[in-house]
């Protein structure tokens, strides 16, 4: 690493200047660079504790999972994100279990649970910060099952071109009916049927993998307010 | 009030014995006692922000809403419980609003929001037993969400009349079918198809405006490990 842990901690980390010497040489001593090959499950809901994780490069989807194995995308980190719920076992009021998957080739820094844990016990701007990142994620979490279990189809699927489409800044969405069902936590036949009314209505143009958003507008108006 | 404000804060709030005098005397003079009869409105959304309230007696019950006012309840409040999502607008990290209405006639204890979030900002332990609430609150929300829109409708209405004959301490359960289908977040018609069947298979006993347990262990069964 060009940078040392501690210049990168710094930038990402309020609570970085509140920590003691000790502390500081302990979260170190404490943190290792993982890589999560594309596809690899990188924490399994309730059965494992990684720790938290500082996201350095790629992108990780973080799902619930029914109990016949329907997913619910939540959300997604991407570079200089910070995961909390793969610590779910340190923050005592996390009852919500979470899976998260590696989408592209992603590197982390993993601060290992136990260690996480004395941080979070020890330090009270550390609990602080754990527990306030924790209340945002859950808060955007609750938000998007809100939409999963209210929304109608076309409403959900205007907003996921929308946000897919700022999230990469520009107009084409690159994915395939599969990957976009994932995301939106629906079957790929809702998707494949909202492509082709979209695109008769002009809104878009569909081609081989790729959506090209054609009238930004008829989808804003869509989303509503 | 036999009891005085300092009293019972101390009781309920671990944070208290780390407020200076000028901080607990800031408190009680922003907290006044408020009596919402049955029915009654007592927060609405991103509507208003009446700030953190600790009930006294009663019954609160917080849910979510469709645009079609499709209702989902999340949890209820009782006694001693403390609702703090009522002050979404001082905890910045939270972007889910939620409704609360008042079950029965309710006594709340009530910060206002402007001193709520002075003291929030102004001491980490506040700060801190804030988020964390506020953690254990979403957690439990997102649990409600995922059963409603995973779960199939026999086991929650098996998990439904467990949870509420623990919470009554009793085998019978006092609620109409509406009560009960607005509390589990489905329609009348289900709790109604739900209490037939489970009448036919002997689990439990309907009459008129009570459900009684006979074959608890029928129950657990179904709502698994």
């Amino acid at each position: 690493m060009s940078q040392t842990l501690t210049e990168i901690f710094e930038h990402y980390f309020d609570f970085w200047k509140e920590l003691s010497e000790t502390e500081i040489e302990f979260v170190c001593a404490n943190t290792r660079k993982v890589s999560y090959p594309k596809g690899a499950y990188v924490h399994q809901g309730p059965l494992d504790c990684i720790g938290a994780l500082l996201i350095r490069s790629g992108q990780l989807r973080v799902y619930t999972m029914s109990e016949d194995g329907r997913e619910v995308t939540l959300y997604r980190l991407f570079a200089g994100d910070v995961g909390i719920l793969s610590a779910s076992c340190v923050l005592d009021a996390l009852t919500f279990d979470v899976y998260i998957d590696a989408e592209e080739d992603t590197e982390v820094l993993l601060t290992d649970a136990a260690a996480f844990r004395r941080l979070v016990e020890g330090n009270i701007h550390v609990r602080c910060y754990a527990y306030e990142l924790a209340t945002q994620r859950l808060s955007d979490m609750l938000w998007k099952m809100q939409q999963v279990l209210f929304l109608s189809a076309d409403r959900r699927f205007a907003i996921f071109l929308l946000e897919e489409s700022a999230q990469n800044g520009s107009g084409e969405i690159h994915l395939t009916h599969e990957q976009i069902a994932r995301y939106m936590g629906t079957a790929r036949e809702v998707v494949s049927r909202m492509v082709k009314y979209f695109n008769q209505e002009g809104w878009i143009k569909n081609s081989r993998g790729c959506i090209k958003i054609i009238d930004r507008q008829a989808l804003e108006q869509l989303k509503g307010k």
